[in-house]
């Protein structure tokens, strides 16, 4: 009797893992720079056919399926240095052929010497004054023209691409694929938002209300927003969990990122009742991008190597796992 | 000649004219609640018609559809004083019960004698002692569990209605009406984001992601957030355009508001090129509602009065425009 009662449920059982590998069989094509071999491709595949199929106990309903992904070096590359960097070297630069006479000072003395290595030199303050001269004391609107004069032809200093030419395909593609699975996708990046805002929806199709990020004080004042010099969110490591708290307001079940920066975003996210992905992008790849984690000076990934397995969350070698790495534009 | 070639334009024009005027009467029905004669609503229907008309010059992609609203005093009623304090106040009588202590030092003291004029005289010192106290201290889970069975059982003390039935039949319809037409709608509010949260979605029907309010400095400590006693961001008057920026990222078209405290906001929406709408609720309806405006102590309305006519901004009369006022829930 006992047999009869329990068939029904083994036969509902069976056919569940029948569809769930035929569902992910058929998404094979979906990610399609993600080699077929790959342990983090089927992982992803999996995941999302349990969360969309309405006969699985991992089923999600729609509104609550939320994916969060980290930015530089997750969606982008961020070597050397972070690219927002880069643009505040390059502003600095421009600020200093207007006026000469700045050379006298930190952060511009540094920049008129014409190496990175200058900067880093100078440590933390000479970074917090750089970040503030250029970021800071104009109107949003302001803020937002310079970040897309200079997206629209600034080039990378060792690759000579266009900062949004070193995407990855892979993540384009994995960003396309849960959007199609009615996916919610968003930005959670240590990076300033009004930054990212202003490229991330024509190269990510992330729209501005989808950006969770660093942001300064800003004061209305007859009719504009003013940038102050003043830092009132972190969005790194600890300040991950409480930005997505701030602004989206519910838990997703689904986080992406690439260092330890992103260690509590994943922690977070994975500690939760019911289904959730944790992702880390591992940089395995010097050839066509770079390689690092343990010892790197951005991008540092030491927690996140050791404990990935034990949570199991998803190491993705860029090496091995990726067919493609930037986007072809 | 010159007739010749204007004719078209000429016909175009008038044709447009004539299908918004066509659209509008169209849409008299979807705005059941608001009386048919009233200025508001036809102001209401003629924007949306204009905006989502491809033919329009004031046509606005449905991206760029951006409506937010006030909540206290808009969306739902906010007199004696914002329900938000009242559940301030029945927290804190809570806790007195379990210590009884307590009632020696304030707020307890203020809320033993029981009654609200005591807490008024307070002043704004005992106010932010009780909103630190009941709303700080604990996790993000728990307090969301604190406003989830305070709401689905507390009582107004003067219609004996749940709060929720509170909500403006009216404005539901202008939510529905606007999601209806591809608007992307928000709260916008100088409460607290995460009391409104635990129960926007099922009254509103406006997800989490979708509501900016004032709020607290979070911690993320052992996978959990923690409120605490820190403001951040109070989200009125001119920290509406702030929280706006800082969380939508891009300017609404429309901005509905009932006091000065809207002000700001409406200013800033209202201010741009294209089209844009700003419309004030003013509380003339002292039968069903409040009749409320110049001298209130909550919801003060001096400038928005003065100066709507010469913005362009519709006053919204509950009384003469609404049929209804009270969701029947």
């Amino acid at each position: 009797m006992r047999l009869i009662t329990l068939a029904p449920k083994l036969t509902a059982a069976l056919l569940l893992s029948l569809s769930i590998i035929s569902a992910a069989i058929a998404d094979e094509a979906e990610l399609e720079s993600w080699s077929n071999d790959a342990t983090s491709k089927r992982a992803l595949l999996t995941f999302v056919s349990q969360v969309t199929d309405e006969r699985s106990p991992q089923y999600v309903p729609p509104e609550a399926r939320i994916a969060v992904f980290d930015n530089d070096g997750t969606l982008w590359a961020e070597q050397p240095v972070y690219f927002q960097l880069l643009f505040a070297i390059d502003q600095a630069r421009m600020m200093l052929k207007e006026q000469p006479a700045l050379a006298s000072e930190s952060p511009y003395r540094e920049i008129a010497s014409g190496d990175l290595k200058a900067i880093a030199a100078g440590g933390q303050e000479t970074l917090l004054k750089l970040m503030m001269q250029t970021h800071t004391g104009m109107t949003q609107t302001a803020f937002a023209d310079a970040v897309r004069d200079w997206i629209a032809t600034a080039k990378h200093p060792t690759t000579g691409r266009r900062y949004t030419e070193m995407v990855y395909q892979p993540m384009l593609e994995l960003l396309d694929y849960l959007r199609a699975n009615d996916f919610d996708v968003w930005i959670v990046s240590g990076g300033g938002v009004d930054f990212m805002r202003v490229w991330a929806e024509d190269v990510y199709g992330i729209p501005p209300e989808n950006i969770v990020g660093s942001r300064l004080g800003l004061k209305y004042v007859n009719g504009e927003l003013l940038r102050e010099a003043k830092i009132e969110h972190i969005n790194d490591k600890s300040g991950k969990p409480v930005g997505i708290s701030q602004q989206i307001g519910h838990k997703p079940i689904m986080a992406v990122g690439n260092s330890d920066g992103d260690f509590a975003m994943l922690e977070w996210v994975t500690g939760q009742p019911g289904p959730s992905l944790g992702v880390l992008v591992h940089h395995t790849d010097a050839d066509d991008e770079w390689a690092y984690d343990r010892d790197s000076h951005i991008g540092q990934l030491v927690r996140g190597l050791d404990e990935a397995a034990e949570r199991g969350w998803i190491l993705v070698n860029m090496k091995k796992d990726w067919r493609t790495v930037f986007a072809s534009n």
